[in-house]
């Protein structure tokens, strides 16, 4: 006899439908109800496809399999953008889970569970204990958001005496400054405009500049690192200007048109263009830690987790009006 | 009283012209009579303007200055394509030459010294003995060509555990495949056409892939690092399909447009774009150590240096026709 779950799923015609099936969880897996889901930009690239959106989920274990370790019911949990892995290939070996070479045949998406719904069923593998210093609500960004800016940090070995660049403060961006000064580091924020300069020296940015109609920004010594989170693309030639030489460039923002740099720059100043996803379950960890101990803290807005609430967040979000992270509430 | 020196230029219309002028080397300085120098294709990007040709040195030291040590008159030595470096900024107090900050300021390019001429003098810190058993003729195309693939090698760690992609079999890519056969890497090789199969398997290949109008190649185990080497921008959907997630990708040919290549792929395999150009000091005498330790030797194309020598190589090289590098011989 299975518990009731219900999931909202993306469809065809792009319009999110409610769907109900009943199921339990068994050998490894938990069944989570769940009480927070953050908005991610990837959900919109689903919403016209028969598969259940979020991945950014916070919850409370309800149940969990007979093979269940380290979970029990009434733990706070979370999850991300957790496909399943094959276990063996070079990647899954090295602990390099969100890369995984048999992402498709094991299930590159998630047809059944997300964390836009009532419940989620999950291999306990992939799944996170959320400390107990963060709120849930603001533990649900940190999921995707938050892992995909702190992968940059951890995994690229950026260091406390670095100068980083951070473009846009967005879902992404405004966690990365975050992340960044409490590590230590000198942030440099980029914004089209100045409406966002004091929140961003807020939330620790060491300097800020408006880049709409420049030519040429003058930051005095040149950038160690590049995060690139902006919604639009950045005008390149702008930025390889104060990336120093054997500079890393990283471009978070899933694209599905072609990235495009001027090629002389990157060749003879040696620079780095990294591509990265999310997190590995190591880093992941980290991130949480970090978060907890340092108090960093997504700005949310709040949604009902209702049918007409994901898709009012949704398209706030779509509009580029969300402040600065959208989270679902059960 | 010092030497005449006559050298190749380009000039405003393209014509290579051939001036002379009197110097003698002071300080620190070396004055070389140059019996060789490679042809490279970035030599053509300088045609058009008033400076001296040619970046793959090599010679004989006829005189030096009063600062010289380490170098004595009849050292059989070589050069690459070294501007002045300022000593102070962070690149060059990390040895990291190639990319001094201050390139612009202290001298980009050079325009009264290169390697198409009788002699050069050069900063006596920026020149190499040729190790005895390599023959001058054939170390010339190693102080660019070479350096720029051994560089890839060094400097971004490549095991010989490891799958190479090499892609095009021409200056830089005929030495790649040696270089990566002699440290015992698995050597996968790219070429439009079946034509030069032989030669790359004769040259250490263990693989061989024509591409011309596939729309999918079938490698097996996919590679760890692709060397892009080929004159023309390749089909970056067929590559991405067969770099391993979080593999690395280095183009290498210097192109002043723009680097187009899909993002999703790049994102969501963590793959690196590697910007890289030739080599710093230290990775330049491993080259020249390795290369004469191992016979790595360039397959090349004699011209004269002379002004319808200079002319008539960087033609073949221009068309195409190369195989693989060009030598002008005093």
């Amino acid at each position: 006899m299975g518990i009731d779950i219900t999931v909202f799923k993306g469809s065809e015609g792009g319009i999110v439908q409610a769907t109900t099936h009943s199921e339990l969880p068994t050998g490894n897996q938990v069944l989570i109800k769940i009480t927070h889901s953050g908005i991610c930009g990837t959900d919109e690239h689903y919403k016209q496809t028969d598969m259940v959106l979020g991945h950014e989920g916070v919850g409370i274990v309800e149940q969990i399999g007979e093979d269940v370790k380290g979970f029990k019911v009434g733990d706070v949990v979370g999850w991300g953008y957790t496909h399943k892995t094959c276990g063996t290939c070079d990647q899954c070996l090295l602990g390099q889970d969100q890369y995984c070479q048999n992402r498709e045949l094991y299930g590159y998406h998630n047809f059944h569970q997300g964390s836009f719904g009532s419940h989620a069923i999950w291999d306990a593998s992939f799944v996170f204990h959320v400390p107990k210093e963060l709120d849930p609500a603001f533990a649900a960004p940190l999921m995707c958001g938050g892992a995909t800016v702190f992968n940059v940090i951890e995994t690229y070995n950026i260091r406390s005496t670095d100068r980083v660049g951070v473009v846009g403060v967005g879902g992404l961006g405004h966690l990365a400054i975050q992340f960044l000064a409490k590590m230590g580091a000198s942030v440099i924020v980029f914004s089209l405009t100045d409406s966002k300069r004091e929140q961003a020296i807020g939330l620790g940015a060491t300097e800020f500049y408006a880049t709409k109609e420049k030519n040429k920004l003058e930051i005095g010594k040149p950038l160690d690192h590049l995060i690139v989170t902006a919604n639009s693309v950045p005008n390149w030639n702008l930025y390889l200007d104060i990336v120093k030489p054997t500079g890393s460039i990283y471009p978070l923002t899933v694209d599905f048109g072609n990235f495009n740099i001027p090629t002389f720059p990157v060749l003879i100043n040696g620079i780095t263009i990294q591509g990265t996803a999310v997190a590995n379950r190591s880093v992941h960890k980290k991130m949480l830690e970090f978060a907890a101990r340092h108090g960093v803290r997504p700005m949310i807005e709040r949604f009902p987790m209702t049918k007409s609430g994901v898709e009012e967040g949704m398209a706030k979000l779509r509009e580029g009006k969300m402040r600065y992270r959208g989270v679902l509430v059960a």
